[in-house]
C-alpha cells in the first residue's frame, strides 16, 4: 500500500470521456490498494475563455476578481470527477483550494503556495474506506482576506507537490502529454534518451532552461519538501498498464536516491536569450554597478555575465538577456553611455544558450573541457560562457543549435 | 439614500455587452446615492451546460458534487460584473456564497436558505465608499460540512431577498423580462394591467397558480422578513430612466402599504391540473384516508378535495392531481378498489383550474357569487370549486380556459 497524488492536466480532463479515463486510472490505483489524492487542472480551454472573458471585461482588472472567476475552472473538473468516480463505486469526494484549505500569500494571479494541513484527507483515507481526495489545482485562499488566490498558469503541477507534502505522499505522479524527462529535446536530437531518474537540483536546471515537462515552482517546492515526482503519459490507456511491472516514467527525486551514476545527465538549450557586449568601458570600481543598476531597475534579468581581463584600463562585458527585454535593455544602456564612458554596444537577439547539466560535474574535472573541445572541432564559436556547480551553459550562434546540442549528447554519452 | 438589493437573472447577464447593460444599472443607483448590493445569475445557457455535463458523468449523482459544479456558473458571473463596476470606477468586491456566508440546510441540489450576516456588507457600504457588493446569487454553504449548496432554479430570486433582509435594504428589486406583475396572463387578456403594487399573500397565490414572474420561496421568505420587492423590466436601457420618477413596476409588499382597494387582484390559472372522481363510494369514517393515503405514499400531491352529500349511504369524490401524477394515481386507485368498494374511477387530463385572488375577499361577500353568476351566462360548466380567505379556484373544461378568465378579468373590473 502507497499513498499518492495522481496530478491530469487540462487535456486530460478536456471532456467527460476523457475524465472517465483519468478515472479508471484512479480506479487502478485504488484497486491496487493505493490512498489516492487527485489534482486535476481546468478542462482544456476553460481556463482561456475564462481569461479573456475577464480582459474583455477591463484591460487591468482587479486580480482578487481575475482569480475568482478563473478558479472557477478547477471547481467544476474537481466536481465532475468525483462523480464519475462515485459512479464506478469508489469513494470520492472534490475539494476546492478553500475547502482544504490551500493557504498561499495573496500575489493574486500568481500566488506561492504557504502549506495545507493533510489531516483531514487522511483521516478520511482510513475512515471512509480510501475516500479519493479529488483536489482542484492552481487555486488557494488567501487567510487574512478569505479571497480566491491562483498560482498562475501551469500552477496545478504545484498544487500537487503542496498536497504531496501536506499528507506524506510516497509519491506525486504528474501525468503529462510526454512520458517523461529526456535527456535532451527528442524533436532535435533523435537519439534523446527518457531517465530513469533526476534528481530535483538537475530537473531545475532542466526546467528554467526550456525543458517544459516541469514548471520550476512545483520543482523547488518538491525538493523543499522530498516530495517524489513520478512523470508519466496521460495516453497511455488504464488497461495497457501492467500493475506488477514499473510503468515508463520519470523519477524526480533526492540524487541520493539514484545509483546509475552518469555525470552529464542532459542537455537544455534556451532560445530565448540575446547577447548585448558593452565595448571598451573604464575597468574601475562601481563601472558594473552603473551598467547593471538601470537594467535591474527597468526589470530587466540579465544573466551569463562575462567580463575579459582589460587591456589598457579598458574592458569588454558580455551579458544576456532575455529576448523580449533586449530591445529595452539597449535603449536603457544608450542612456547611461555618456556618464559611464564606453565606445559602443554591440548586440545579437540570434543566439542561443546551450547548458549541459548534471550533478556528477561536482566531482568530475574535464566536463568543460570536452564540451569546448568538441564544439570547436564543428568549428561553432563559443560567445560566452558560465558555469555552477552542475551545469555548464555556453552561447552560440543560433544557426548552430541543433548540431551544438547534437554533438554534446553524443560526446557525453547520452545517446542510445 | 437608500439601501438597495439588485437581482438580474441569466439573460441579463447573457454575455460582456450585457454584463456592461447590468453594471451600467447598478452605476446609476449609485450615483444617485443609493448603497446597493447586486445579487447574479450564472450566464444564460451556463447551468445547463454544468447540469449536463453532471448528467452525462452520471445519471444519478451526487447531489453534493452537483452542487460545487453548478455554483461555478454564478462565481463567473459576479467576478465578471464586480471587474466591469471597478472598470467604471466603482468600488466593487464580488462575494460567493462561502464567502458571505450565506448559510442553508443541506438539502443540496434544492436547499432553503437558514440566513446570512449582513454587518459585513454594510460596514464595507460606510467604510469603502459605497462598495458594491456583488454577490453570487442561487448558492450557499452548509455549516456543518463546509460543502457548497444550490437553491435549485430560480433561486437566485430567494438569494437576492436572503440579502435584502439580512442587510436590512428598503428594496429588492427583481429586474426581469417582464414589467411588473399583471392582473392576468396578458397574452391571454389583452386589457391585463400591471399591478402597482400587490400584497405577499396574493402574490404567493399567484406564483402557487402559475404566474411565473417570482419563485414562491422568494415571496414566503419576503413576506416573513418584510422585504419589498420591486418587479421591473430589465430591457429598459439605463439612460432611458428618469432619475425622478418612479419607474414601471410592480411592488410586492405588506398589505397595510396597499392603499387603492381592490378586492380582486388577479385571475390566475393553472393547466398543470387533471380531475379524478371516486363514483358512488360508502360514506363512512375511514374511506377518505383509505383513499388518499396510498396517494400520500406514492408522493402525488392531491388539491381541491370535493366530497357531496352522501344518498343512500354513497357519495362521490372528485378532487384533482397535477397533470404529471395523473396515470401513476388511477392506477394507485384501481390497486384499491376492492378494498374500499366504489363503483368507477372518472378522471380528465383536459381541465384547468382559475383562480380569483384578493385580499379584500376577506371583507367582502358574493365575490364567489359573481364568478359563478358570470360564468353561467357563458355556459361554462364548473367541474370544482376549492376557496381559501383570499382565493376562489374553478375547476373547468380546458376548452373555456381563455373565455372563463377573460370574463372573470372583466367582472371584477380588472380590464384597463
Amino acid at each position: 500500500m502507497a499513498r499518492l497524488v495522481m496530478k491530469f492536466g487540462g487535456t486530460s480532463v478536456a471532456d467527460l470521456d476523457r475524465i472517465l479515463n483519468v478515472a479508471r486510472h484512479v480506479e487502478r490505483e485504488v484497486k491496487a490498494g493505493h490512498e489516492v489524492a487527485v489534482v486535476v487542472s481546468a478542462m482544456a480551454g476553460k481556463t482561456n475563455e475564462l481569461v479573456a472573458w475577464c480582459r474583455g471585461a477591463a484591460p487591468l482588472h482587479d486580480a482578487r476578481e481575475y482569480d475568482a472567476v478563473v478558479a472557477s475552472g478547477e471547481q467544476v473538473t474537481a466536481g465532475l470527477l468525483a462523480i464519475t468516480l462515485q459512479e464506478m463505486g469508489l469513494q470520492a469526494r472534490s475539494w476546492q483550494g478553500w475547502q482544504l484549505p490551500m493557504y498561499t500569500d495573496n500575489t493574486h494571479g500568481s500566488a506561492r503556495i504557504i502549506g495545507m494541513n493533510g489531516q483531514e484527507i487522511i483521516e478520511r483515507f482510513k475512515s471512509r474506506n480510501r475516500e479519493v481526495a479529488v483536489i482542484a489545482g492552481f487555486q488557494g485562499i488567501h487567510k487574512e482576506t478569505g479571497r480566491i488566490t491562483t498560482l498562475g498558469r501551469g500552477g496545478s503541477d504545484t498544487s500537487a507537490v503542496a498536497v504531496a507534502a501536506a499528507i506524506q505522499a510516497d509519491r506525486c505522479d504528474i501525468y503529462t502529454d510526454v512520458d517523461g524527462v529526456y535527456t535532451t529535446d527528442p524533436n532535435v536530437v533523435e537519439k534523446a534518451r527518457r531517465l530513469d531518474k533526476i534528481a530535483y537540483e538537475e530537473m531545475l536546471e532542466m526546467a528554467s532552461l526550456g525543458a517544459k515537462v516541469m514548471q520550476v515552482r512545483s520543482v523547488e517546492l518538491a525538493m523543499q519538501h522530498r516530495v517524489r515526482i513520478f512523470v508519466r503519459s496521460s495516453f497511455v490507456k488504464p488497461e495497457d498498464i501492467d500493475p506488477h511491472a514499473v510503468p515508463p516514467g520519470t523519477l524526480i527525486c533526492d540524487e541520493e536516491e539514484i545509483v546509475e551514476n552518469h555525470i552529464v545527465t542532459g542537455i537544455a538549450f534556451s532560445k530565448d536569450e540575446a547577447q548585448i557586449s558593452i565595448r571598451r568601458v573604464a575597468d574601475k570600481p562601481g563601472v558594473a554597478a552603473a551598467i547593471f543598476g538601470p537594467l535591474a531597475e527597468a526589470n530587466i534579468n540579465v544573466d551569463m555575465i562575462v567580463q575579459n581581463i582589460s587591456a589598457e584600463g579598458l574592458t569588454d562585458i558580455t551579458f544576456t538577456v532575455p529576448t523580449a527585454d533586449y530591445e529595452r535593455a539597449k535603449k536603457a544602456l544608450d542612456g547611461i553611455k555618456n556618464k559611464v564612458g564606453f565606445t559602443a554596444i554591440e548586440g545579437a537577439a540570434d543566439v542561443v544558450k546551450v547548458s549541459i547539466i548534471g550533478v556528477g560535474m561536482r566531482s568530475h574535472a574535464g566536463v568543460a573541457a570536452t564540451a569546448f573541445k568538441a564544439l570547436s572541432e564543428r568549428s561553432i564559436n563559443i560567445r560566452a560562457i558560465s558555469t555552477s556547480e552542475i551545469k555548464i551553459s555556453i552561447l552560440i550562434d543560433a544557426a548552430y543549435t541543433e548540431l551544438a546540442v547534437r554533438t554534446l549528447h553524443s560526446v557525453y554519452g547520452l545517446d542510445r
